[in-house]
């Protein structure tokens, strides 16, 4: 099986943040393999990132788009005014797009990139994660089949606390620019963290907001923007969404779930437990948590699972750190520079340690408990 | 920066279950690459598997490690018994190996391997995967820093119910190797699970196991090895370990963990939630809830965190599934067999009617929280 | 100590819920005693509910206040639209009042009563049972004090399910005058179950509410009032505070709580797990999480709580669980009728089993760890 | 109903610890009465502790088992070495008995009293107050009753704290006759707290340890008997059980539990938070958590429930502290001294708030949301 190539528009060299997260997903399942970036807004910075992660480097997204370069899709992983331009470009040239979240700048601009989308008909992701959460699919599975029946309150909510003081000033920059509205758009919490619970309610349910009212609060003196956000929302079918935000929570990181109660049941969930969906049906008294992985889940979502029941998705990353460590020993012995420490995980003698042990179980069992000594 | 080279013995084609969390661990972070491998039993089917990862094949392992291949290092995950030999062989030719666990499958090749590795110094890390999660590794940092003072005694334990009937007879693979001693050695529990439950014991405390009493069950008639493993051991400082483990509890899938009581504190951990450290010290009365990615995280560990604070590990995957989503919508497009649905993850309509949203709910704040509408 | 000689209207005889509920609250402590009621409707089934429980009985609450009785307070329990009269009574006689929620029916009738309560300076308290919890007076404490600085926000909440369904209309007592504008008043959902919400926003921040935008909805058909309540405030500080509740929540039982933001620290507290608030202060990353009866505790607490750290207050019910045992097993050897079979609790051969097992226990463990049997 | 007139023998005044717990487990239900004690060591003491409490003393256990009082059952709450005796007197002397535990000092002194128990067939129960616990008990019946099958395992356990450093030689009473072989007998850990994790393996699941292989410790200094208790036991039906419990683990409370593994199913359950059941039935991977109230407990048990579903049975004492501020406020009143300060409460104005704040909320909504100012 060919892997797929993947183009990158932004997303920095090895120590950006956002765009590291891309790669690693990108390259989780080993069918998708990164090969031409116009990773930075300078060709020159471009050209310098493409080096250091060993891609194919363009001086900026048109060059990218019109090089030719054999490209499945294309990340879009810029700031939120960059959105708009190269995914049009993109499209235009029949290049699918997974773009990052918010879609564009402007509704003005949605409007018209969502116009595109539907009539080039090229294929356009939007990078609300959550959504891939396999708990997240499967609460809309439910739903969607009408598993806890007609949908008549959801309670979406994302808290978080990182500006509860005025970070903005000391330097801070992934607070600066969410707080300018020259950058971040109409609204700081609610743009950046509301689109959220936003998305959790309408993507889960399959319902659509149709009217809101809201109160979206500044409470750190000298912001223009919103930093709490809250609305009571109408559905499409009736059913009343709350759907709020903050980002002055102290002490709180991601706080980020939802809950939806329909005629014959309810489903809660929260990212901070992502392997667990809670469901009370009926009138039965019964309180389910599913756990990742098990049999519930149906056809449409078991191609996205990774790993059985009772393992967690961050099982992958656990793993992985035991190749990294592996990794920074090679990459050590090789000369590189800057490699961090290798952890000391588990070698062969402590393999051998535990057959030591079990050996002695065995035989300690064997004599009704006695005490054995391990050799050491 | 270029990819490690990384060579695979065992691990089989692109649906095997083990070879596959090997191979997306291995591909997470996008700076190493699966380039060559010996895949299966027989020459053939070795081959064939090799092409459908698309990496150059070897029809066993000897060919591989002889190859004159460029190898950064190797993975074995093969069948217990099938550890040994690759992985001497490995070694004497100098190419580092990460290895499944148990390290071999008697103590006389382990005391044999741990010598080579030993004497030729080539790195040798056992998958121990849990060992890898980041809060493990930080309970280990408190620990051997001496944060909850002399260690007292260790309770630690792996619970799982999947062999609590007879399931090797119908058919079940992987219950059918475990539970015979010609392919798993002296112990089915034990050697399986209780093997994690001694090395969280081991690992974690720095600590090692000098004596034991056991007590091994079969509670599953007609089985020759056990299915439930208690023992009650001495480490060298003189503290205490309950090290535990079960097959038999229906219901619990990977309820693996510790506690760890020391002079000054404790500490309890769970991999069912392996995000959470709890520790308790002296007598405050206080318990903290550490979080994945916080500021705690010494410099020793830093590396090996991938996400900041409030995120567990598994946003990779998360967003690893979008863009699984993509990639099965390019390869559908490619005319491609066989390719799973994809998804309805959000799409530009969605982001759009996130955008309408927030310039609605901004309209209505303004407006003293009257209602307005959203256009559709 | 002279015990208390508490009077009660309404309530009814031994079989009345919330009337057994007061009774037992009122003689937990050993301290307060019911001598005198009027605990029904009509003369004669109020004479008969006391002579079952024992006391002097009233023909009506009149008759009661009058007496003559000593009487150190009297707990009002009758429905809503019976607490305005006998409280009034009361207070004029001079009499202190415990009374349940709501205090009146309507607005008017709470002004006056509140009027009389200025002006006369007799005891009132209203049965605002969650405000008991030590864990909720702490919160109060601690928000009071500062300790999480000035608030910005507060959410409270209260989620039920048993309304998701026309079951007034199957003879649910309960639920058919909650649902009646003549008995319950303006408001279902929100009178019911919203006011504790409002309570806790309230109470534990000493702020006041000043301004609301309301949503109630109703959506069993057929009903008058609202069995969902979704409301948001300004604090007379400037707060926001989200006040919800819903009685069609399928599955939810009692899902009340709230999180409190300050511009130090946040708190987090809910009725389904009382014994625990969580803390979260400043930017430290730690989360706190405070179990019943600990050092925190400051004096004013204190005389409330009754055992000491790690046993919640539910201790005392078990406690009184094995009190019941033998009380039924006396009541049966006594002849008295339909007493409930006595659970078989332990007695002294449990005992004995105990002691031999330590016994043994000890023998075994100075035996090296030896089998040892316990004699039958 | 006349209530059950019940004598103590122990239990010191109104100050004193567990006598308080009992004398409020006596007194919750209404039903029950203490009349007359022997309460302390001396006959002084005895008659004042009596004096203070409002009941009739005696000056010693003797006096009070002859003194002719109709007493419906006594309480023996003194220290482990004066259980004996005067449950003995009793027993003897035909008086139904509630003896604290252990049963005795000493096996020989519990084969004699359980000898009387059978022969004379006089009531007699044992304080292991956790099998009070509705959720244990429910337990227990779904165990005996077959439902998770046969049971293969029992873990049961006690974790505390409190005597991880030599406090007995700073004062601490508890402490003192704890690790004192003369007055705790053979074992302080298994005595105290390793006999609960023992009474939870036999109770629930109605089999009996028959043989046992341990581990005791003694962690501080100094100390003559065990702070450390570790057991495997072998069942009469063959199933393993690990009985273990520690008072050396700092920061833990009373983290006592256990959990059972049939053929069919397994159960989980914690007394810190004993509202709750885990359960996990066959291999259909879900899990239920079962909450205090609900409609699965059997016949054998609503007896002993007090509240509907959800609310744990602590509601009692958050309402039972609205009484006692009551009674604070009346003593106060009547210039009784030393009485603690009056909690503040809800009263009339706070319920007149909540009137005001939900007529204002059914306003808003009736005009569509708009912001309704909330009278002052």
């Amino acid at each position: 099986m060919k892997k797929l190539r993947v183009g990158m528009i932004g997303g920095g060299g090895p120590q950006n943040f956002f765009g590291g997260v891309h790669r690693r997903a990108l390259h989780l399942d080993g069918t998708r393999e990164l090969v031409a970036g116009a990773l930075r807004r300078t060709k020159e910075s471009s050209l310098a990132a493409a080096v250091e992660l060993g891609i194919t480097g363009y001086g900026d997204y048109m060059e990218l788009v019109n090089s030719g370069e054999e490209l499945d899709y294309i990340v879009i992983t810029t700031t939120n005014d960059a959105h708009f331009a190269p995914a049009k470009a993109c499209l235009e040239k029949g290049i699918p797009v997974l773009c990052e979240k918010p879609v564009t700048l402007t509704v003005k601009e949605a409007v018209e990139l969502a116009g595109i989308v539907k009539k080039k008909k090229v294929p356009f992701i939007l990078a609300h994660t959550y959504t891939g959460h396999p708990m997240m699919m499967l609460a809309r599975e439910m739903v969607i089949n009408g598993e806890i029946g007609e949908v008549r309150k959801i309670e979406s909510w994302y808290n978080q606390g990182w500006l509860a003081d005025n970070i903005e000033k000391s330097g801070a920059k992934q607070a600066e620019w969410r707080v300018d509205p020259e950058r971040a758009g109409l609204s700081c919490c609610g743009g950046d963290i509301g689109t959220h619970a936003h998305m959790a309610a309408r993507w889960v349910t399959g319902l659509e907001t149709v009217r809101v009212s809201a109160r979206l609060n500044t409470f750190v003196k000298g912001r223009k923007l919103d930093d709490d956000f809250n609305a009571i929302c109408e559905m499409n079918n009736g059913a009343t969404a709350l759907i709020t935000a903050t980002q002055i929570a102290i002490g709180y990181k991601n706080d980020n779930g939802f809950k939806i109660y329909g005629t014959k049941g309810s489903l809660e969930w929260a990212q901070e437990r992502s392997g667990c969906l809670t469901v009370k049906f009926g009138r039965e008294d019964k309180v389910y948590w599913i756990g990742a992985g098990y049999d519930y889940f149906p056809a449409s979502i078991k191609p996205y699972l990774r790993l059985p029941a009772g393992h967690f998705e961050d099982f992958l990353e656990a793993l992985a750190n035991l190749h990294l460590t592996m990794e920074f020993t090679v990459r050590k012995a090789k000369g590189e520079k800057n490699i961090p420490k290798a952890y000391p995980h588990p070698s062969a003698g402590d393999g051998l340690a535990g057959m030591k042990f079990i050996a002695a179980a065995v035989k300690s069992s064997g004599e009704k408990g006695a005490w054995v000594k391990i050799p050491g």
